[in-house]
């Protein structure tokens, strides 16, 4: 397991825990997924403004036939990165919230990683002592538990977790925890002749989890980190895969533009993300010929959601991130930038 | 470069040097695609009999809403193995066929390989030497035909090869040479909401230089053996991607419930192959619940196309095996054969 695989950094990944209050995940049930249906105006969660008219001018010229910007329908790509840009990736991305919550049910199979590091740390709840862990000790626990089983327990595995963990801040399951505004983008596309992507540093297989559920984006559709699978055959025949400890790309920075011309083979005609590691993206994006749109979202509310990042005037933060250069970088190419605290009239569908 | 990439077995591609007139392709124009309206019947070239009647039977039982094999629309995945069960496989894979072709172009820029094996037996055109060739030297030629280039310039190099090159028996071009009843299927199934996905061995960027117009399926459809790509930029800051020599994946045997996990992430309700190469993806697609169609293509047909390997008790073939074991097992499962002679009225839309 390669040290990148989700695109975590040991920094975003141990500063972050010692702000995550519990990591063992109440029981709440999972409600419902966030997507309603849209009335009248295609982004209603969105107020007027530049992000908003971007959204709609790149839609109208390029499948208005009569555009000189025309993209044919099965060229119309859109890709969406998801930590940060999708939904909440404060204080911790989700999907190492869920790995540290997986170490007990790993231990319990196997009971003599419990006086074994960095399992007996985690264990521990100790949350200064886990700050310490080294970049090696949190590519065993990657290891542990994200490889090792059949796709199916996997998948399993994550369903079950997403329907009892839950958001320190908010006390809603993560999966409820999706931007409003970008559901409606998402939609509106889709309804214009746009395949949704995701493209994410996380791992492939724990967003296809949800996706479909959750974004209305099948599996097929969500490009992430990839982990080799291994087919094996039980004794009665019958074949199963198992997920192996091998990276095959890490699907951040550079891996994004790489992991969409694995994946998809076709060059976007529009990408959001929300920091550096989408960068490559959208650049990928932009360099295509005719209309392309590109979009980032600045986590600057502080009251509905988070406010961190140079580009939002604050202190770098552990997350992929807003930095200035990126912010002159989309200025200058005409690219949008989305302020949550003014072009989103809500954020969470269940505000 | 993996001696495996596109499923390639050194015997296989030494022994078809042997029988193949010329590799420099004649200048011929490319065709127009071989795709052409269905009257009446879904499959016109189709002989009556339980081949035909096994399609029939899966999309009634899987499309009508009353039928308790009901399969909801995004679940409805159809896979396809290219060389042999979508077009002519004889007397060389094609993608080889291009790779000796490219050999002069690279030598032309790189005028010191001139001297240096193997290019210089390739450019011999001493097929005799050339069947000596060991398997690293044609890992070399696959490195250096495969890779190196932009994704740009090597859809632009396949593109002027398929323009040009043609099959050494029918003197035409390769794209040409599809199997009729086999498109008929493919468009079948998508008219009844399934979505198609070739599978092959043979290199995933190859495949879909043509497939969306050669079989009507759109790059992002293809799943091939992968290679990694290479994120740059040029002095404009303009980023390109440089197809490397690192093998992710070959997409052959294992490798295809492996590929098609990674890619589609869902198991196929139907496959097809024609090899040993193919039977783990059929495995892979009848170890799911409910109805399920797996069908290969049994080349027994030598006036028409060819008849070559032991379930057509026929010696051993060069190429991907239809053994008397995967015969078995097919009958033991009940998976279909297809009998190019006795099933199919025609093979190809010129005829």
């Amino acid at each position: 397991m390669s040290p990148n695989l989700s695109g975590l950094s040991r920094r975003t990944v141990l500063s972050a825990l010692a702000t995550l209050p519990t990591f063992f995940g109440a029981m709440l049930p999972l409600s419902a997924s966030a997507q309603t249906a849209t009335p009248g105006s295609p982004l209603p969660s969105w107020n007027e403004g530049a992000a908003k008219q971007a959204i709609l001018d790149f839609v109208r010229v390029t499948t208005d036939r009569a555009s000189p910007s025309y993209v044919s329908l099965e060229e119309r790509i859109a890709v969406f990165d998801q930590d940060g840009t999708l939904w909440v990736e404060h204080p911790m991305y989700s999907q190492v919230v869920y790995c540290l919550d997986r170490v007990p049910a790993v231990v319990a199979k196997q009971p003599k990683l419990k006086n074994v590091e960095p399992f007996k740390t985690v264990l521990s709840g100790n949350r200064e002592a886990m700050s310490k862990l080294t970049m090696p000790d949190l590519e065993k626990i990657l290891a542990a538990t994200l490889t090792g089983m059949t796709v199916e327990e996997f998948n399993a595995e994550v369903n079950k977790w997403l329907e009892t963990a839950q958001h320190p801040r908010w006390k809603r399951p993560y999966t409820e925890l999706i931007y409003q505004p970008m559901l409606e983008v998402m939609r509106y596309l889709r309804d214009n002749g746009y395949k949704t992507y995701i493209v994410t540093g996380g791992g492939q297989d724990f967003v296809r989890v949800y996706a479909e559920r959750v974004y209305g984006i099948p599996p097929e559709q969500v490009v992430g980190s990839m982990g080799g699978t291994k087919l094996g055959y039980n004794k009665g025949r019958k074949p199963f895969l198992t997920k192996e400890p091998k990276l095959l790309l890490n699907d951040d920075h550079a891996g994004k533009p790489e992991g969409i011309h694995l994946m998809i083979g076709r060059r976007p005609y529009a990408a959001f993300g929300n920091s550096i590691g989408d960068q490559q993206m959208l650049e990928w994006t932009a360099a295509g010929a005719g209309a392309r749109l590109e979009m980032l979202v600045l986590h600057d509310d502080a009251t509905r959601e988070y406010a961190y990042g140079p580009a939002a005037g604050l202190p770098d933060s552990k997350f992929g991130t807003f930095t200035q250069a990126l912010y002159d970088e989309a200025k200058k190419n005409g690219w949008s930038v989305i302020s949550m605290k003014n072009d989103w009239k809500r954020i969470f569908a269940f505000e």
